[in-house]
């Protein structure tokens, strides 16, 4: 192998491909990336045995090879070389751990490479193909991402229900305690074939870094098997098994109870009354019962309290009701309306939180019990 | 009490007092700061028993009194409230932990606080006094503060040394693997009384905050307790006992090889090459055998190595050295001239680092012996 690249085209899609080698791994080749010199062009992968990231750069390729290259060592290096022009070249690849030449205006590095036969191979999904717009793709996973479970074992909640029908495209995740559904307006002529899927957020979220400055992805899936693909970027990663939560019976659709607010205000307020709490579980009381102000309060027991007041608008009904805070700042931070509405029935039951214009959002959160 | 104050105000004010309480208290009143209305003026104290800081921000008072916070909490409620009045007042001081109420146009909060006499009072030095001008003392802290030894059991050496003599101002630190000396150049009108101390590192950062905008700093000094006061500030520490080693007899006066070099560039080469090892204890060794040019690099045994070339000029002799480059770099970004000499004899021996121009600092570095 021998190719020369450039430093910030290099540095940019290892930036992509690294952030999914595992830091301790499970096998050591996965703490690697492949390097695969081709037809002027460098690839690069990154595979944890879940999630799989394969980028490619241009660059001039004088000898074709691959190679495998300690991952966390070869960014390092990699991002404090100046910009211009870097030569990676392998000295003798009959080793079992070839030296590998990284060479740059400052100066050479040589760095201890694993053959890539060693590497696992990627798997594929090349059968049914949906192309999807980035835009709403951008908006439905930053919606919901946030609400979904992070504990592992809650298995199918760890991951977000993407549901594509008759040209609707509707994303919604929860983890037991709360759950959001955005489903973003699409240009008129997009056309989405029918899908409906559960991917994994950890997916998800590095599907939201591969897809920056690009307009569509194409999204393969085959059995469990998903590629997410852009023209330089394929993102690997498997659906999750089993039927997601019928979430929309989940939402009442009459309130006796409602409130609007603005959000900055409240997201502020919450911020100064989780002071008390260093985990940000704090409950957080609601009290409603004027038609101009709510009173938002907490109470630390023997450290102090905190009440606070806040404007509200268009009030309906009187209510006494708690809440962990955040969970209220996470799905008040994932919204972008200047005001939102609460609608709610009786404190004990899901609360609604919904912006009032722009964005199609919903937020279902279940109340906390205030002891008396 | 009943003060009202200005909430930037009052938290800078706490940002200076806050960084010397102890997150984990050896006792808990040392956990809150000191509040004390008097006279139109609030004064916060901080006090680790070994570091304390008091800070006074003008408010209006209308009802005199004392009284102690939890250090975090106050800060954490202060630093999240809009700028404007601040209205603080205490419920019922009769009682042991009395509630402070402290009022913001976004509402109130309650903290509950301890009674003032259990705070521990700050000693006192109004003795010596002797006038410093804020610059030169940045400059000579800045240059020496990092080679001071962090670690404890080294005593004298966690300080760094003042003298004042003949109106010539030397600071001077050492951990025993480095020394660096700073002269840093007077006004020429500046008077200043001969003294010699050495001062606790963990006080002279600290004595860096409370100088900010500051153009004089005055530095009381009783047996071994000392005072450096501004006009709103006060910190107190103790001098370190013991004599201080007699650091001018360690600097050679006479050398076989130097070489000038951009210090900017070898910086940069050393970060480059300091990828190897994570703690940036790499050995880091300098071939100078070129009159042109100086050969940087670092071998990593396993994982692989680096070699980097940089310009030098000014040369005499040759040398093949070692040094930790943690060490270098410290030093190097200590500095401000654009260009540095190195002064050596042999490769045991110690090494001399001076700015070629403007600043008067003497920096040594004992080299590290190279393994073949």
């Amino acid at each position: 192998m021998f190719i020369v690249c450039n430093q910030s085209s290099l540095k940019e899609c290892l930036g992509i491909v690294s952030r999914v080698v595992p830091s301790r791994p499970t096998h050591p080749i996965l703490g690697n990336v492949l390097l695969v010199a081709k037809e002027n062009k460098l690839t690069l992968t990154g595979f944890d045995l879940s999630i799989g990231i394969k980028s490619s750069i241009e660059c001039k390729v004088s000898v074709e090879g691959e190679i495998t290259l300690p991952a966390k060592l070869f960014t390092d290096i990699i991002n404090r070389l100046p910009d211009g022009d870097i030569f990676i070249s392998i000295e003798d690849i009959e080793l079992e751990n070839p030296m590998v030449e990284i060479r740059s205006s400052s100066g050479v590095f040589y760095l201890r490479g694993v053959l890539a036969e060693e590497y696992p191979e990627l798997p594929t999904a090349q059968e049914n193909s949906f192309d999807l717009p980035v835009t709403p793709l951008i908006e439905g996973l930053k919606g919901t991402l946030f609400a979904s479970a992070t504990d592992e074992t809650k298995q199918i909640l760890t991951g977000v229900h993407i549901t594509a029908k008759d040209n609707i495209l509707e994303f919604a995740s929860t983890d037991g305690h709360r759950l959001a559904v955005v489903k973003p307006s699409l240009e008129e002529e997009t056309i989405i074939d029918d899908f409906e899927l559960t991917i994994p957020n950890k997916a998800l979220k590095e599907v939201l870094n591969i897809v920056a400055n690009k307009e569509t992805i194409t999204l393969f899936s085959a059995n469990n098997q998903l590629v997410f693909a852009t023209d330089t970027t394929q993102l690997f990663c498997r659906s999750l098994d089993g039927g997601y939560p019928n979430y929309r019976q989940l939402l009442p659709n009459k309130f006796e109870r409602n409130f609007n607010i603005n959000r900055k205000t409240l997201i502020e307020s919450l911020e100064r009354i989780s002071v008390f709490n260093d985990n940000k579980n704090t409950l957080v009381q609601f009290l409603l019962n004027d038609n101009d102000t709510i009173n938002v309060s907490s109470d630390a027991k023997e450290l102090g309290n905190a009440r606070l007041i806040i404007p509200v608008e268009l009030v309906v009904g009187q209510i006494r009701i708690g809440f962990n805070v955040k969970y209220l700042i996470e799905g008040l931070k994932a919204m972008n309306s200047q005001n939102i509405r609460f609608s709610m029935n009786e404190s004990e039951q899901p609360v609604i939180i919904t912006p009032v214009s722009g964005q199609q959002m919903t937020y279902l959160v279940m109340p906390v019990r205030i002891q008396d």
